[in-house]
């Protein structure tokens, strides 16, 4: 390698970085290192540039939430396989919108780093331009993030699930609390699990009813909220969707504060299947949440290993039928 | 410091520590160091000490437990100080007793961090001494560590806050659904916690009633198999006791089905003030998990910076009534 470099006149680093094809490497650097290597026969070895590229042996774990289930989760699952592989996880919260500024202008794991995972959040333009000047793997994980290799539920197929449940029990009118992150207040609520709801409608030959959405931050004293907004209407729908199980909790709750029976006076579902969804007799679409941070750390480390990814992968999602959805009674 | 060691006749480490006012290094190998140190005019600079011990910018982290609510919300909390720091954090979980093994016998975080931080977890001796041949910071969060810094509630405190409130509510037969660690079944369950119970029946004049003490793993379902075992005894409690409000919450779920009303039929207290508290209407003694982990993180800033540790913070914790409290009917 230093004859490589010497003799394409440049450092150790940008020799070795040229060779394993690192991005952010001059086209022209690129094409004199590769003939010098020619002209020398030296052999690259991936598992030897790796190496020699000074691996971390950590691996940037990046999320919006730590304390929220879903975050916690897909983050054991991928800390258990990366632990398994010897890899440490550099852990980094980007929490609301100036945490996510710093983190995505400073890059805090810039060359500490052998690869990034994103967990359960998008990433816009500006943001993924940043990251890829890192120059690793990038494997997005509880979300699908297009641009990298990912692991994710079909959020408009899980939606469709829990919305065509209560459409075969015979509710025709399905109010739905929809969620957006209270750390992104801007940002729409989950377009997946929101759509769904509409064409699932659509398919029913059902009208369209704005007054039956409401959207509320994340959290399940807003689901409180929302329902209690539900409540008010002139006609409250029979049946509510909620975009999440913590979300539905709260709408429980309003509904048994009113005096209202569930499933009898109106049916809940909600989205995720959360560790209390079985104790609340919630009727929900279960995604395996620990599953895809495992899945998503294996696919990172078939990248570090130079096997070529997938793009993504879509893991099912299925309706887990409990007490607190029935036909309605009017 | 090679000098200094080989004249007290320690091992580099050793030095170092006696050194550094490290904790645990004998009172007689202390004043050797510190004389052979003195005979050489070795002058410690805390912050020279810290660059020549190579400092790394990063900070293990070692937790039990990911997805669960307690330890996420710790993580958050010292996340939060160290990234405002510009310090890393390295998660390492330890999850079953093979993993613990496995991680004290290995310590992969080992001339990777500068410091490490312990989790809501008891630190046995053997693992203490693995820990401490780490030759770095350690600070304990989210549970009396005796060895270390420490940022902790009082358990015992915190029970007796919620038996007090029972018996001044004048329940005369109280519940007990005590936790032990799932990974770790056979060790006791939260001491603090269960000697506050005997101690508050005993200072109140009521005989200890070992059949209204039930011992389950941690987790709401099991709170439900145990609220279950104590509504079969001949003669029920009037009100609960539960380590956790996750295992309170289970208790509840075990009342609503068996058509109990609470408060009326029984009472129920739990520990923590989790999220789901407040929606699930349940009085609990509060205590700040979040601000633990941030204050923990401060400890350690400062015992990075080389000012002296106060051995422990203990966090005050504070009875919250909700509806899930009352007078017993009978």
């Amino acid at each position: 390698m230093a004859d490589v470099a010497r003799r394409a006149g440049v450092s150790m680093a940008t020799a070795s970085r040229a060779l394993s094809n690192h991005p952010h490497v001059a086209a022209a650097t690129r094409a004199r290192v590769l003939a010098a290597a020619e002209q020398l026969s030296y052999v690259v070895s991936p598992e030897a540039s790796r190496l020699a590229g000074g691996a971390t042996g950590r691996v940037a774990v990046v999320v919006p939430h730590i304390s929220r289930w879903f975050f916690a989760t897909l983050l054991e699952g991928i800390e258990s396989v990366l632990r398994d592989a010897d890899l440490d996880v550099l852990l980094y919260h980007v929490g609301d919108a100036a945490d996510r500024r710093d983190f995505f202008q400073r890059l805090p794991a810039r060359r500490k780093a052998d690869a990034v995972v994103v967990l359960g959040m998008p990433v816009r333009d500006g943001e993924r331009e940043r990251l890829e000047t890192m120059g690793v793997h990038i494997v997005a994980a509880g979300g699908q993030v297009e641009a990298y290799p990912y692991v994710s539920i079909d959020d408009a197929s899980a939606a469709r699930q829990a919305v065509d449940h209560l459409l075969f029990l015979n509710h025709r009118r399905i109010g739905m609390i929809a969620t957006v992150d209270p750390a992104e207040p801007h940002w729409p609520a989950n377009p997946g699990r929101s759509r769904a709801y509409d064409e699932a409608l659509a398919d029913a030959g059902l009208p369209a009813d704005p007054s039956l959405v409401v959207t509320v931050p994340w959290g399940s004293l807003h689901g409180a909220d929302a329902m209690a907004r539900l409540l008010s209407l002139r006609e409250p729908p029979t049946a509510v969707y909620a975009h999440s199980d913590e979300v539905a909790f709260g709408a429980v709750r309003t509904l048994r504060r009113a005096g209202l029976r569930i499933p009898e006076d109106m049916s809940v579902v909600g989205i995720d299947d959360h560790p209390m969804a079985e104790l609340a007799d919630l009727t929900t679409v279960a995604q395996p949440v620990r599953d895809q941070g495992v899945l998503a750390g294996r696919m990172l480390l078939s990248l570090l290993a130079g096997e070529t990814a997938t793009t993504g992968v879509t893991v099912p999602t299925r309706l887990v039928v409990r007490g607190s959805t029935a036909p309605p009674r009017r």
